[in-house]
């Protein structure tokens, strides 16, 4: 298996050339679930609306969802996928045609974990943690997967007054390179998260993230990762999960293509989730709309040909109604921007002082559902 | 002159009523400007990217957008309308056919007003500010407008340590009392807004509007306010500023039943702003547009009536091109929602149990611009 | 027994007045906690720390709490409290003197209330509801309790699109009316969150509450509810709490005021949270002290003498630690602000103009470990 | 003059090591001003407060700071500090003894820069940017300043749709990157503000600031810059100002640590805000001054010895009051942290499963106006 290669997210296009690129180079997205979210999650402030179900159960349901364009599949080790129903988890994918696209490392569950996982003071526990990601990234070797997606959920503060915090991170980013060079060549997908279920969590943005990935590979030397670093991959890449970015205030836009100039966007976690409050997990579309179309459009500046992997939390419907949706809200939305007039908005984007207000108006009339009642609007001055 | 009647705003309906109600009365805005933003603001941080103009200037240019279903205007008094150039607006408002809809008292700008202006502690410039409330109101009988904005950027605190908040919600409540009992019959569309230029403002949400309503209505005896508060008309109503909801965390359909439901939806300030941060004043539907159609939604629910004021600040395109994709944006909105099924969506509202995802489906069809690429949804089962 | 007399909080004062008040008042907390955090709540992200214990063991580590002033205790009705266990309560308070001081209605947690409690568009489900807010209400009744707290959690919305807002609140109000002309004469101190775990909670800020209190209290008529009204007694009453305050951007002085301001400020919940976020419910102190501080002034200034209660979630810590911390910084806070200089502080607050930055350097001090460090502030120009 | 040396920063302690260092390195703040807030900002609500005034009056004001601990001043290129006041400013120098740390390039006040300054996308106006970056490097070369503060607000966005961000961002770095190249040897402070006065701003975090320092970095190549890179000295430092870190939802210490961790703090702009909202620059200590002494003991574990900046912008005080208060504010809580048990203290955060709400009691304690009164907390066990 070779490692997925990124390297073409970083070139940077301009004036022509990226008129040409975005026209050559349709967004066709293509769709992973999560398969904890096939049975409901547990909350602190209500009973579960659905029975718990079983892996097998779950399974079934998502090989259903292969026509809405899901070929990937994404769970955690070992509560979802472990060496036990390994083979369960093979026949589904050869007979579905879904692939496992990520074995993600348990690292916030466990009550061991109470004080972080890779981060954990307590020697113990953190060897623990960093045992599991072995193994986690172990099986992601063994599957072929694209990547292990680590979220540090349970490192993090809540009170922090004389926590030594870059001791914390140091922890981390060193269990972190115990494992990738325990076993080589298995990139990982970092997923950031501001806070919930602490307080504050390490590395919670896009850009600590991207920071995290040089701390990290700075100290990578097995042969297997030096050789992939020195060819231009990167091996400490991004999940970012569209709710954790609006939690922490983040644009869209911005933050993918800050990944993709860094050759780093190995994989993208979709769902709705308003500016700040607690993490929602709403399916896609329902919030801020806008913000989706602006970032299909950036991931299309860069070419981004990865998945787009579905987190929700559907409490109030059924799993693939929520999956439904997001493909419907995300292709719907990969419609319009595919179809644009790419030149003009280059130019305008271009041009700001001859172009005032001109895309804000072109984007009312492609998202309007009347544009004839609205005025004509002419063309930017492209020169 | 009467004042217009928002007592109808206060009627529930539901079911097949509903349904009727929703079909029977398309949303169809007309539109106001502020004259205060066809001349650039000043801002602590850059200079002004183009010349001031003056009123007369300012009022042709609003003249000129008459056709696009601009039918009235707003002012401060005594910066922008006043005693002395009352025949030019009076002129203006002959010829161009756009009326005069709110004159604003300017209740924040003047130095005098550091310490607040009705609330304000000094005797000397608290009576400063309920003699300009008290002419403004005067002017607004004078030319007949629906009502006095009143905004009270300036009656708030940084440090609340010791402040006797009570009292300076008194001095602010008794202060509008004193103005409204010496010019009775004109209402008041109060504007919330919850911090900037304070750290914190009086009275900054929509609720807490409301809330002021009754502390300053329960306080007027006037023999002509109390005929018109008897007949059931509020004379304390509201004047929700989309932007100023945003920062204060507000949903906009949810605020905006809560003052119809009270009939006290007097006006509607219209932008686009982003869930907290600082005052953006950008063009309706750049950010958040699904926001906008839950809004409008709620406004048919309720039969909104009154005007669709444009509050912004066009800091990088000039006043018009701001106007049109506002008026624009919203125009297209309204198009959608007028031809909705509504009988789907108010039975699937009512029944959330038997139409799971529905309206998050169907609006996603709604909004896409090739809907036939989506597979068919059926109708919810109405029964 | 009679109902708690809130009436004199809503006395304004000035001047001489409120300094003589302020010195004739000292603030004094009296402390009750929640029987439920005694026992290790679910999360959606991990595992319990500790194990779940039996209603009896929780008594128990309770009643060890009475010397620290902890002097009542809340439970909710019938997970915690019931007909089948109420003498296990009321030997509890016998022996530890801790009274039960409300019992909550468990309006929130039950698979039935998916789509609301009282406010639940389903009738079989909303009036499961109503049932349970009586029963909830005469076990208030019958045990003497201050008032019953309500905490809607599970009212509310995701998608507000073609939600009808007013008609769900319409249905909350007239549930909680029906309960209240069931039974009574019991005070309701409701409980206002903006979110979590709702997307949107009804009535979910200090001033919804109060805008609530009058909806409710306009449509009570049995004769007892009324008699109480015409005394002046508020029979819809709050229990802010401070999280969900912070969650929603309240500034605590300011809230707690204007709910004094109108009687109604009938209990107190108190934990640590930052601005926004989820809900943390840290122990008291630990985020925004100054906030503490400048809300147990506002609380001084208006006389309260009602509870504090604690609501805590102490995941990482035993409860009893989580209560002490509390009581620890209230009481620390209440003797800071019962030593100030009163009249100084009253009239700098008062002529802001003269007394420029002189309470924010005085604050500096009084919290300073070394004052005698600084240089020495002269009072402020009292004349 | 050399470069100041921060790569002590990056050593990270534990144990008794720590302690050690703790107890060996109090901390002992020295304070800088800038001089534009001694003159009233302009605002886009309200009139200024205070007049105008001019540089050497302000420089009067300035001087008679100095035996508050104010031994630097900071201020812009060109409007406050230029070829042709550089003698004025110099003659303050001498006589007040109060150093010139810093000059700041204006990149955000011009009109011409209403598009961006380094980021413009008009090759003129960033020209014009460039050139106004190098000679504001050369003045603080030839001055002799510690840094060179560079506050990107203008280059920004509010509309992300179209917008070629990744492009914008390599403008940013190639200008500065130019200006460096030109100018070798001057160290760059960076600032990042995640808002206002645009929507968005480029590099708006912390962590973000430090992936600007890699990526500018990176592309140094004069021999000067090269050598001082070899030798461990960082070029592109950080200059995180708390308000608007505070803004940005950051942690103070953890986002300080992730700077030090790097070597690369080289300067700190205090004041007070709370999270999110429009920006403030209030005095320290009034908002939050527990994130304050969190923040101070970080700076003490990392042996921090660079400025402390204060960044104010006193509305409704003089500066030397505003001044005043903050200086204050940072020295009691540095009085109060430098005497802390930081044995007791190390080994709670090092073992938080045997010290439980430690940390928080003791905090209670030593902010306590009366610790007598609160019942003896043992010290943790130590081992």
């Amino acid at each position: 298996m070779g490692i997925r290669d990124l390297r073409e997210q970083s070139v940077i296009r301009r004036g022509q050339d990226l008129v040409d690129f975005l026209r050559s180079r349709p967004l066709e997205p293509r769709y992973s679930v999560g398969v904890w979210y096939f049975s409901p999650a547990a909350s602190r402030f209500h009973d579960r609306y659905q029975p718990a179900s079983s892996i097998e159960e779950r399974l079934e349901r998502i090989a259903r969802l292969a026509p809405l364009g899901v070929v990937g599949v994404e769970a955690h080790y070992p509560n979802e996928i472990n060496e036990d129903n390994l083979e369960t988890w093979q026949r589904f994918s050869r007979e579905s045609g879904i692939r496992i696209v990520t074995v993600v490392p348990l690292l916030f569950w466990d009550a061991d974990f109470e004080f972080g996982s890779l981060s954990s003071p307590i020697a113990q526990r953190r060897k623990k943690a960093v045992e599991r990601t072995i193994k986690t990234l172990e099986l992601n070797r063994e599957l072929g997967t694209d990547f292990a997606v680590v979220w540090p959920g349970i490192d993090g503060f809540e009170q922090p007054f004389g926590a030594n915090l870059a001791d914390a991170r140091r922890r981390f980013v060193d269990g972190l390179v115990e494992a990738m060079e325990t076993v080589p060549g298995v990139r990982i997908a970092f997923e950031p998260k501001p806070y919930e279920p602490r307080g504050r969590i390490l590395f919670g943005t896009t850009a600590e993230g991207l920071w995290l990935s040089h701390l990290v590979e700075s100290k990578l030397h097995h042969p297997e990762n030096r050789r992939l670093l020195e060819q231009g991959h990167a091996l400490v890449c991004l999940n970012p999960e569209v709710g954790h970015m609006m939690m922490a205030y983040e644009d869209l836009a911005y933050s993918f293509s800050l990944a993709m100039e860094a050759g780093r966007l190995a994989h993208t976690h979709w769902n709705g989730q308003p500016l700040g409050g607690y993490d929602l997990d709403l399916p896609v579309g329902t919030v801020s709309p806008e913000q989706l179309e602006s970032a299909l459009y950036a991931l299309k500046m860069h070419g981004y040909r990865e998945l787009f992997g579905l987190d929700l939390n559907p409490e109030r419907m059924p799993p693939e109604e929520a999956v439904r949706i997001s493909i419907e809200a995300i292709n719907a939305a990969a419609d319009r921007i595919n179809e644009l007039d790419h030149e003009a908005i280059v130019w305008a984007a271009e041009h700001p002082d001859r172009a005032r207000g001109w895309i804000e108006r072109y984007l009312v009339r492609v998202r309007a559902p009347h544009p004839e009642r609205l005025e004509p609007l002419p063309r930017p001055p492209i020169s």
